[in-house]
């Protein structure tokens, strides 16, 4: 039986050496001092209705550059009890010591699953996920807080459970004056919903953008081609306590595709850290081209439209910011007064940015002129 | 509670319809009248050493295009037995309903894990895999034989179990003796064994070439640019009878990466049914060049190389026959008999296809030419 | 001098094997007994205002898998003839050799270009380019007319002629009453011109597609990724005269991106030569779920969209038939009529195929039952 | 016909506009206080044998990230000369004004072609290409001299000149003699001469790696998925002032593939600056398992094999530190010292990187321990 052991311990040891080698750099730029730390709060495994193995969670996080992740199984819903047995604390301490190998933060947490109202509910940072078990929604919500959980909405907007209308509850609003109610999914898997976002903005709730992957990740977004849905947390440093206090103080934004959702105090210096630009001054003169280059040093490609003609010059109405690529904007001047600005003025909308429902981030673009 | 079960099932449906829709064509050609079944037959789950559920084996497969896959839990390995308390035939029932609702023939198997000898070994179609857990082994693979399996060998050169070399042992001629040992493993997961492809050719056993995943499939092979390691069987029709007849009859040929191993009598009309000679006839003349192209319609691109000088031109001595592509390769004359030849012969190696250990493939293109 | 001459002779040797060597599948079906011919009229070369050689043309229409294509260049405009001193045949002749030799189709052929009306107009199958350089537009057209020309209007609501509204001009009436008038580009590079298409079906018009590429066609369409607008030509074979004859008889659509424009005539078989329902009888049942495969084997995504409820069952609103892959569909019974249908008939609209301004084709899927 | 020049105008800044819009990044990091230039020395137009125009030179190059390029049409070889009437400056006159508008640093240049000895030989940065017409290739040479010229020689080991072998004439030792040999091409095209490097490392030539493209350059390089050839060039700044130097300075190494060649003064910043070492200190000790992770911001994959066994502890033999993703290394404690160690010691050889014909660039992992 040693051998059959020590076959094991190889085994093991082969299998995090070979699917856990090469881990992608996510190219998203650090603001104000903050790290931008790319997480998934909403995650689940065999231990509730997912497919995995909790380990492969982390697994997949490493690989694709994940600096958290929140193991999220549900409380009131273990369709696959008639085969695995164990409590509600497991699938986090199963994953935990692979979480620490990798150097990925593995938040413990847990899904509250209720019917509409309050819905789905995730808690992150508890102690112990068996005490959440509770006849009461309100009693597992209070435990919760006890532990100091950061509690949020999942899919405030889902079909099963809102179909026509995205609705605000009274339920919502005891939990939220209670302090039982810190931050709410603005995207869900590949679902946006606006509300959520009037309603984060509104109460201060902090924005949460998340997988709610069942199956392995790679079955439905594909690692080369796209990412998973994340959350971006600008904290003080990548660290358990720095990530909480971070949430707690709702420094957060959504990213899901090419799409970022979010406060514009956080999206302006997101975009201005994207780039950079190069090739100045331009010395624009009337009737003359000059041009400009913006290099995109991020993985986001940024949409730009024009607000208003420019004072002086014309330019591209509509340019695309490339990730990984630098941009050539052509200016044309068409006053003889562009000469001698100091600087040309460009107002854009980046419409792949949403920082409220309805309305973009916009942004100026200083280009130094002579 | 009913509200909740409503839940529950639509939660199950989306599963399926989302994660499983678009299957992947694979274009590798029927020869002779069999239809060629594109199978793994060694795969694990949570229920052993594997980190998945038992339906995610099934999606994976039918999104990769297989048509047939055996998942071989082990049975004296069950390192997630203190979370998973079931029996050995349990991983089968879970995935079977998902199989049969996706058209995917899954067979119901288990993988014998011992020591060196006589090592690992897979039982395909057995009935009950719970009267396999016997303390010595032959008393298993007795019950397995009683049950009708097809047995073979995996990963017979694992470096685990045979470091320096890979040998044949007295265990396997008593196993094979005994009409309990049908097939070998010739490639297992990223090794080719050429000692496996020795011995299935001696003895006539069944090459088998299977990807012994324990992870995601894709968190190993990649959908997009790469495919798992499979057995191309070649099978009457698409049905458990066929494919258990064919495997039984020892058609069947290895498919990883861009390499196939097998017998020269299925790999000949494989390559022939990939392509298309076209543009005939070249009526080549001395000193003169003509061009045939040859369109491949297979996924596999064929690396051929000169064995010997033509007679009456010259071509080119290395050409690849790229997938989906169609290739021109040049003729020039260099006798003037060429020109009252009727067909001009090429003869060629396959690189990447392997009929005996260090032999390839040798095939001759007749290329009409007056 | 001579070694020099070898030399050369050589350097132009390896230059066609090197560049030319794998042509892309294209997986277009063919119909109705005709050959899909997939073609270009519209091309630029250094000897009008184009970026690259004659030969660069055939090289990327055969690497692309194109059957054939037209050098249509400018006759009026030629802003290289400061360094190119040639006349307005030499394009052709340049091209023809090695078209021949990689045996693509090459359209002797020139474009006339004008101020609106009549704007630009692309002859093919002419015998003498030089000869359509005259003062008057319609004394070149007439010329035209006597070699036998296939004429058509490129670009028609190009923003530089027609810059706020796509009109139909008397000139056009004029031209197309007299026999000069065959064709109407309804995509040229990126651009859909609604109005062409209308104007197509309504005077029997044949549907142009060209790229109009001026630069390497590689530098505006990735090879791998996308393919260059499209003309498909329904020919008897793929020989000059056949194509011309299909031409003249209006058997083309147009194919750019994923989208094809043209009659449904054309359009019906395509979609259904591209498709094969399998897994059938579905045997439905009310209140039972069943599936039904569609594999595509074409290039094409097909994006379906429910027209009606189908009656006794109901279906996916919304699918995509994705290129090289086979869809899954849901079938779920509403009526217990359903279980005695012979066929179940499902009503959708291809929204990637326009058959006219604003209208899709619709097709009816018929589904085996029992 | 005013209106037709206005026309021409506008098509003209489209085709700018459309064709040159984004830049793909490259991730070569800078070195030693110099910047690294991206540069390609030989390239070829239809003015000599090419078949492109020359601004299609400057706008690949701008696509493709290029820093600076030099257009060496041949002075001896002008094929195309019945259709193109001109000078040898004439290439670089009509590509120069793109360059200027692209901030592309073209360099004036042309490309001596000879028998052996002395074949092929490029000079860059002349004042008059038509003065290099003489008779005698001497005669040409000197003139470039006199001009300033950084004189190369082009792939010395072309099969048609050298086809057995690669040698070094008496001619080369006299144009090195003179002064007039500066450089010499190690690897050209897919082509890498290992005798060139010798030479280069013995005689303090430049190592150049250019591509020689004769038809558009995603014809053969794939923009996405692979890029051209490219000399590497350490400058002061970006300037023709600062490229010159640094080329007759011999700051140079060769970019092929995932290989690269030259120097170890040059590969080891190169290397350093591409990598970052994080997870320290990681606290090793015996018996136990330790990680470090290496992160690569540059767009090369380094292939890294052990050159001896560490002293104190056990890490992987090979590892790819992987372009833009992090790798993990396992070292694991074999002995108590390790504990004690400040420094952990890992020395590989960097397998994709050689330094002179057969050695590979060996670098020392310095793992802070404790």
């Amino acid at each position: 039986m040693i051998l059959k052991k020590i076959g094991v311990l190889v085994l093991v040891l082969i299998s995090i050496l070979s699917s856990a080698q090469h881990r992608k750099n996510l190219y998203i730029p650090d603001i104000q001092g903050y790290q931008t730390l790319k997480c998934d709060f909403h995650i689940h495994t065999v231990f509730s209705d997912g497919d995995v193995w909790p380990t492969v969670r982390v697994e997949e996080a490493w690989l694709e550059g994940l600096d958290a992740i929140a193991i999220s199984d549900h409380i009131e819903y273990t369709p696959h009890s008639a085969d695995i047995n164990a409590d509600f604390n497991r699938s986090y301490e199963i994953a935990q010591p692979v979480a620490e190998s990798l150097g990925v933060l593995l938040i413990k947490a847990a899904e509250i699953t209720r019917n509409m109202p309050p819905g789905h509910l995730n808690t992150l940072f508890i102690k112990n996920a068996n005490l959440l078990e509770r006849e009461n929604y309100m009693d597992a919500l209070v435990e919760a807080k006890e532990q100091g959980a950061f509690i949020f909405w999942n899919h405030p907007g889902w079909e099963e459970q809102q179909p026509d209308t995205t609705l605000w509850w009274d339920e919502h609003t005891e939990l939220f004056n209670k302090g039982m109610l810190h931050g709410i999914e603005v995207v869900n898997h590949f679902s946006y919903y606006p509300e959520a976002l009037g309603w984060a903005n509104e109460k201060g709730l902090a924005v949460l953008c998340n997988s709610d992957v069942h199956t392995p990740v790679n079955m439905v977004y594909d690692l080369v081609g796209s990412h998973r849905p994340m959350t971006l947390v600008f904290a003080k440093q990548k660290s358990m306590e720095s990530l909480k206090e971070a949430l707690f103080a709702k420094r957060t934004v959504a990213y899901i595709g090419n799409k970022l959702y979010g406060s514009s105090q956080y999206m302006q210096p997101l975009f201005f850290n994207s780039i950079k630009i190069v090739g100045l001054p331009v010395q624009l003169q009337n009737r003359k081209v000059a041009s400009v280059m913006i290099k995109n040093i991020s993985d986001i490609d940024y949409e730009l439209e024009l607000v208003q003609p420019p004072v002086g010059f014309e330019c591209a109405e509509n340019v695309v910011l490339k990730a990984h690529h630098s941009t050539r904007i052509e200016l044309t001047g068409n006053s003889d007064e562009v000469a001698n600005m100091e600087e040309l003025l460009v107002y854009y909308t980046v419409k792949n940015i949403t920082t409220a429902p309805g309305e973009n981030l916009v942004v100026t673009l200083k280009i130094h002129n002579k």
